[in-house]
């Protein structure tokens, strides 16, 4: 898909306007951010030793309200190796939400990789679950058995569009693992766009988590890397994991600097992120159309899913098209526009938001979405 | 519980009938299946040498209509070998239900001792699962994913009472199999149960499954064993992993042997277990009570689900008071009746009949569990 | 080979006599044997209530000084368990001798079912290893490293042709073991016959191990089933490994009851299994060959390696040779004489001496040996 | 230890004359290096679009003469990938050098993530093994056995010295392979100083290796990343396991183009850090010291292994010597020179030279070392 927008530009139609809303991971790092990567302190830290890296850590430990952090490489490894490390024991078991990005997008890499067996508690719309499901699937102690190791949240929840977990929920889920002593795990990939919408710094919302992963690479625009924060303890033996698992990089402050600037500025510009896409489901809704729709309300972050009428229009469909330019499109709305968006389910398109696009970005967006709502609105 | 019922029996009060429905794992062999175990001709099975394990196995393998098969040690073991024996390579995921033993009652094993991630479909009341979830999940081809390499199916199916999953829907379930080119496994531990429930051989059952545990030592009545059966490819590796898990053993036409008896002489007298479990069944529901309920229509085969009010009565109560004798209760019924049965979920206790229990023992309990269900009813 | 022995015997040369030397697992129950197997108490040793299995676990534990004791099927789940036991956490390692049975003969299972990374300790002529080379591979607190979290040994040593180790050195063993806070296990297969010839009761030989798996299996005779002891707190996590593997069975008192006689009646009788093979390197050596060799001091139990000279003799000719017969071989021993024995390494042919096994028949396989020397010699 | 060299030039002390011989994975990126990273065109990787990451795998591929190349966080994801991914099914296992890094420095991540047994070659001091003891270890079919799966060996060895293999060794075992149909793996984290100190391209060296993992943050001075190469299908598959090992990072072409740097800057000129070593070799042996000794010879490439008499002189000893400074040294030498060099083995010494050393590095520890050996001799 991108292949041949780039091709597009390549023929000298410079005047392509192509905008990327397939994922925030798409971000390349601005000037500034190169230039903080570049002249960051370095060290081997392997042994440590990265200033920059310790630098990093430090803070994401205490915007978070923990004892330590550790870099990684990806929030995969980050999800793993905090998995691993609450179920260090053999025959251990992990409760997962079954929407959950761990259970569907990390190639089941706790079961591959760490023997951990996943039993999934149902997602709810809104991401959260329920905790008397909880309750139930909870272990006792019998040779049958697995035993329970820990639970797992996902916060914003990819899957249902990006939704903040309410704190009231949160709040009594980390009640009720403490009452089962269960350790909680939060995969806060997109956790800065949580605290974001709520106007709460994300200590709060982790307050109950035994450890989190948050990703320096998606909303945050840095260009690699992520981090973990839990105990001293957790992250000292969360170190010989990432160890294992080969994730243990030497002067790594080149990352690490882009995630110190990324947090320090690009994070307070997240709730931008979050008003384009309110702008675009706004506009979508004023189209009133029964092929298209979306719901503004449950868009809490940077996230829209667009619901396609699955009779009338395939995701994909939608995908190709905004992919595409005619014409007529041109004559109508002035300016040839590319948009790359991905099917993210068989009834739903996802559009994320990040820190490249600009509000010009969002208008011609906007712009050739409705003409494109409008067009198949006309077909059917 | 038992330990009670024992002291009972120890006290001199040798008038007590104890009646174990606690399982059909708890039989023991009869004498004429002793005979039959002390007669065998033995040797070496690590070699493939011992002629008992080697005429069972054939026997199983024509019973089944697949060209090998393999004694095993347990149920579990026979699970745990097809499933990684299907899932050869790294980064499987296996489909099953989420009440299937596979998934609840064999400690994760596939994940922890084998790496194969599970992915749940929801078990429907029936024991089936919907095929058009079936089809969602089956995995693509992704990075992010791993490979879906196996479809898992029980029947009988114990946690919704021993149901007998129906042939229209298993033959449906064959065919999507084959279009999705995804092995069928099917945990057939009472397999001959659903036989004989449906009056068709047990091959006609598994026609499309690449391969079928069975267990000799529930319904069956062998003290020990279970067999699963596929291609001589599959056996041929199964063996390797049998091997691995420790559970190659040597002189065991010992116990090939009881399993031969068993099918040759306890494998047709399921029928009669299963009307056993009716004329129970109807007994309950005579009673009329609102606390104390079961459906006779579902109980297809040897096991029964006696649901309770779970407001006014905890399973495990009820199970307790089976237990126990009251003197009241020996003038009104004649008899001290200790009979075992388990809670199974938080609202049904199981009750399973098997080839130790005669229709004696069958009156017996029912007449207790008249005058006990009465005696809630007369509580609530 | 045996087949081949068995057509001949087919044949109506019932005058045959056959020896089979081939191993210690090949023995069959004897008639004593059988009517304890069918007179035993029987349970559902699932749910701990085969009182046979109690029998048998509560015995062994005593005779090895131990405070409790589990029935497995195999040896090679025995010693799986207890590695896997021992090295619990995520990212343990294992010492074991090169030449084990761990480590060579059990597929590997340690890593392939359970993660631990086996590193190895060169095992010398009798069996042991250096103290100074253990002390050497002991893994310090490094993220680069895994953990040192056992050490296994082996006895008697199968590959060393079932040499007894030291216990002076065992003792010395001990001693550094506790120094370094490493539990011992002991895969004590044939550990009655260690006990045996050293002349002490086991108990005394593994009074520094912190586990032991013992077979009935081989040189006790029974037809299947090992017996692994420990700590209280070790058995009781063995019992959820053992569900794990598929290893907990239900009435398997009938085996058990087999191990209860072995160990009765044919534990006491070891020594003259030893005194079999003392026989059999006695005639060997009287013939003085440069072909076919054997060493009687290092042949400490039932296990006689014979060396080969590889230029004039592969294993497999021996082997092969002493499984025929020929006219005029039966003239001069005068006998049909048929011996099963297997090449163990490059050089070597084992013979292992059991309890099925007579005088005779040591006679017969004495008279046959020397003819076949002779007749390798008069080739050369 | 570097903390008190730091400490000691913050206290103004800036005299002090630094030399961190510890590892070649210390350098930090050249300004010439860090401006290809600032310049290099970014892209997501995950999804394959990252041009500068695409162009350092061609580039790879290309020197190693092999189909493709996938670019990893570290080396020990490079290896741990490559080994899981020759060895794909249930039941393998990898042969590979005792003292290799695979074998002794990756935390057993074969066994702990992958579940493969490792049988280890005993390394000679020359850093290759006897091909007969290869050929002895390869596992026959046997149900008893794994199966034989590869071969890995590494090039320059580490543990030696960083001594190259032979080429004429290399061909052997490359035929051998052939011969065995087992796939050959070279861990060739310093594969581009092997390459200099033979004097051919890299392409020659690895000529019979199905794959080959070469560290870039080592000898070639990249701050980060490593390169593994193979046929098309294993790195595509290598791409699944990168991923579920969570190695699959985004805008990963600002390390990729350091990479590449490396390549065409810093590897020519890795002869140059041969040269220093010699140097530094030519001065131990001319100071004809009884305690201190090393080989020139086998220094082939940019290590050092000091050996020192273990009776007088532990490693560390000599170590913490390098790293203080006594006012008569500085009143001997005429500088405060403070190097840092690490204990490998309970005898020897590490030194590595890399791109960040100078010559005037090498003289100042030259001077240094030679006075401290004197020092050293005085007291023995």
């Amino acid at each position: 898909m991108e292949q041949q927008a780039k091709i597009c530009a390549q023929n000298g139609e410079g005047e392509t306007h192509m905008v990327n809303l397939s994922s925030d991971t798409v971000t390349e790092p601005s000037k500034a951010m190169k230039e903080a990567m570049m002249s960051a302190p370095l060290g081997d830290d392997v042994f440590g030793e990265d200033p920059t890296v310790n630098a990093l850590q430090e803070k994401v430990a205490e915007l978070l309200g923990k004892e330590a952090a550790l870099f990684v490489p990806t929030g995969t490894m980050g999800n793993l190796i905090c998995v691993l490390n609450h179920c260090r024991t053999r025959g251990s078991e992990v409760l997962v939400g079954d929407l959950s990005h761990i259970h569907i997008w990390e190639q089941g890499g706790v079961s591959q990789l760490g023997g951990v067996h996943p039993r999934t508690l149902r997602n709810l719309p809104d991401g959260t679950f329920s905790l008397t499901e909880l309750r139930q699937l909870v272990r006792g102690v019998d040779d049958h058995w697995p035993t329970t190791a820990l639970v797992c949240v996902e916060n914003t929840q990819n899957m249902v569009g990006g939704r903040v977990l309410p704190l009231a929920w949160l709040d009594e889920l980390g009640v009720l693992c403490r009452e089962l002593e269960l350790p909680l795990h939060m995969d806060g990939a997109r956790l800065f766009n949580a605290a974001a919408a709520l106007g709460v710094p994300p200590s709060r919302i982790v307050k109950d988590c035994a450890s989190v992963s948050i990703c320096l690479s998606k909303g945050l625009g840095a260009p690699v890397g992520s981090v973990i924060v839990g105990s001293k303890d957790f992250i000292k033996n969360a170190r010989r994991l990432r160890k294992a698992l080969g994730g243990g990089m030497r002067q790594v402050g080149v990352l690490a600097a882009a995630g110190i600037y990324a947090l320090d500025h690009v994070g307070p510009t997240l709730t931008r992120d979050h008003a384009y896409i309110q702008e675009v489901a706004r506009a979508v809704v004023e189209c009133k159309s029964e092929i298209i729709k979306c719901d503004p309300a449950s868009a809490h972050t940077n996230i829209l899913l667009l619901e396609c009428d699955p009779e009338a229009l395939p995701p994909s469909h939608l995908c190709e098209r905004m992919d595409q330019v005619t014409d007529e499109e041109v004559a109508a709305i002035g300016e040839r526009v590319v948009a790359r968006i991905l099917p993210i389910t068989d009834t739903a398109v996802r559009m994320v938001v990040h820190c490249d696009i600009t509000h010009e970005d969002i208008q011609s967006v906007i712009n050739k979405l409705k003409y494109v709502i409008k067009e198949f609105d006309g077909k059917a």
